[in-house]
């Protein structure tokens, strides 16, 4: 299986495996597998998330190309006084395209051609909303502490905002434009900036990234700061949408803002390597579908990405150029608890997901989550909480006295 | 492989299988099993979670007994400062012990037998803080409706705590005791509720749970209403412990509040049945134990429970008279995102961990949830949200006008 991240870049030094679904697939048969997709995976109206067929143009253009190219769908139960609402989503994972070593332009430039090219098979293929990575136009240079990366930082009107508008008027789509954004309006300060970009074309608004990791080498911090935009909904010709980008996946209380302002979908664009967070992958995401009622899209990077200059981790070990595998796996969640499989660890991905948003409500209706959160329990606790004399509630054993 | 909870009892109509783990074990070769366990299972300390081997007496008396018996470790990574804080902790899971035509005495007595021959083990097993399934002493009657069922409550101080009274004495043991409670102080009103017994066998206090669920059969709000104990963390000789009972591990405030009052290991001691929340089960209580860097033990009750009068379930079908399988699959899941294996599906069963509670501090300062996750943003929104004419933040796409 190819490494689609270029043929400048070094592959990962240990051998990346394709997805644990093609594992399974390949070793357990198929009545077992049924047992074991059951509860990693969940059913949908009773029966496991169905495969979507695409065009057979698209499906070769896909492996030509060298992506992954998924597609399923999400059903909800008829209802008498609404017709379904079914959305077309896409996720989009790449991994750069040139070496970290080519002029920025150049960089910036390999990219635009590869997610143009991705975008366009998701406009051929229907997709309404499509949302890309984490500053997905640049390398996700933070690793470095270096100050000369942030050259790539745009504004909200920049060259990839650009691109998506161009191409969100060539399709009808609603695209999600997360990029390294530089703000004019006050000094030049750098953001963590989602653009979303509407159906015609036009911005209709941005959302900075709420939580900001220092994490192994996430030294994004020493870049920008937490976003001050709270949790905007986008209200877009197919259906109510958020962003919660990256580390604020961690954040429950962040996924429950955005549903807390309507939120119907919520995409995850995300930079994560498979050492540190894996494990936490197929969790978060999943679990904020459940608790808020909602669909997310959870969109990693994907490829190793190395860097000319070696930096050291904090961990002492040996200062080294890269900062691990970005395992990609991007997945559509749904608020029944039914997902899709993931994409591929190792290649570029379009993953698409019919959704009907009448689930949202028919699961709020059936687990009674926002009926039975006890919110005003939880504003006094916060309240008392955020005091420097905040005392916890305890009760310590007395017989220990 | 035996059905264990009663031979009066009958079997799941549907032939339910083993554990996911026991059918990726058989299919999957072990070299490609390591892979697919690193994402599903996570790692500690770098490594898979390792088992623990137990004395050939106690796993041969749970084969004899027809019990799964499992053993694993936490670790945590070595403090100049602070000795390793090791608690070796145990969840039981069961099914009732007499058919439930049976007198309620006789009920109650055959599922204390069964609970005391598993903490017995447990102590010999040198657990130091063990958890029991919620409402452990009775069938989990609330989908029949029936009033009748509530003659098994106790008070807090009734026959079921003096059982674990006695067993936390002899075995040195924090017992969490979640039971039906009558509230004699309150004119009798019933509500779900975890006594937590000291290891020198005192009633250390009690918690009651916080969400009440109107889900499916679960028509536990024609019992006992809404906690009024808020999110206590009790210091007991082997850890700051807390219990999330039930239908509150789908609240991720819940967990947060038990977080933010302290606590290193919440248990959620749970009754769920599999075409309900099966696929949830592997994410909730993970997802908590990640966000909150604490540990977390998620028990459930196993097998099937069949009443004498048959109920309808607001579905539209027929009338019937059990209310599904309940799963068991208790896992014990650490704030580094590794998990253990569940238990059986179909069995009763003792899981064993020895926790390094000094992990969760560790976690935190590598994640840093805690410092990064804007409690006094969350506030300020739950504070407004709970306002009848709360304004969701809602941006509008205005080329839709």
């Amino acid at each position: 299986m190819a490494q689609t991240n270029g043929d400048a870049v070094p592959a990962s030094p240990k051998a990346e495996f394709l997805s644990v679904e093609s594992i399974l697939e390949e070793h357990v048969p198929a009545d077992k597998l049924a047992q074991v997709k059951g509860v990693l995976y969940g059913l949908n109206c009773g029966k496991p998330v169905a495969a979507v067929p695409l065009p057979a143009e698209l499906t070769s253009a896909a492996a030509a190309s060298g992506y992954d190219l998924q597609a399923y769908r999400f059903d909800a139960a008829p209802e008498q006084l609404r017709p379904p609402r079914i959305v077309r989503i896409g996720l989009v994972q790449n991994g750069i395209k040139a070496p970290t070593t080519a002029p920025y332009a150049e960089q910036r430039e390999a990219i635009h051609q590869r997610v143009r090219e991705l975008i366009d098979a998701a406009g051929a293929a229907g997709v309404q909303v499509l949302c890309l990575q984490e500053a997905w136009h640049m390398p996700f240079a933070f690793c470095t502490r270096e100050k000369a990366w942030t050259e790539f930082a745009e504004s909200v009107e920049g060259p990839s905002t650009r691109l998506c508008q161009e191409l969100a008027r060539k399709h009808n789509m609603v695209i999600v434009n997360p990029i390294l954004e530089r703000d004019e309006a006050h000094g030049q300060t750098i953001w963590n900036t989602a653009v979303v970009i509407g159906n015609n074309g036009n911005v209709i608004g941005k959302h900075r990234k709420n939580h900001i990791p220092r994490v192994g080498d996430f030294n994004e911090s020493t870049y920008y700061m937490e976003g001050n935009t709270g949790h905007p909904v986008f209200e877009t010709a197919f259906g109510k949408i958020a962003v919660n980008i990256c580390y604020g996946r961690h954040h429950p209380m962040n996924w429950q803002g955005f549903g807390l302002n309507g939120a119907e979908i919520v995409f995850n664009p995300s930079a994560t390597v498979g050492a540190l967070s894996e494990p936490m992958w197929p969790i978060e995401a999943r679990n904020a579908a459940i608790a808020n009622s909602y669909y997310v899209g959870a969109i990693n990077r994907v490829g190793t990405e190395v860097f000319p200059n070696a930096f050291t981790s904090g961990d002492g070990k040996p200062a080294h150029k890269d900062f691990g595998h970005f395992y990609g796996s991007s997945y559509v969640a749904a608020p029944d608890a039914s997902r899709t499989p993931a994409l591929a660890r190792t290649l570029d991905g379009l993953m698409v997901a019919d959704c009907d948003l009448n689930l949202c409500q028919q699961l709020k209706d059936k687990w009674g989550f926002r009926m039975t959160a006890r919110y005003d329990m939880y504003a006094g606790q916060l309240a008392r909480y955020v005091q420097h004399d905040f005392k916890p509630q305890v009760i310590r054993d007395p017989s220990l006295e």
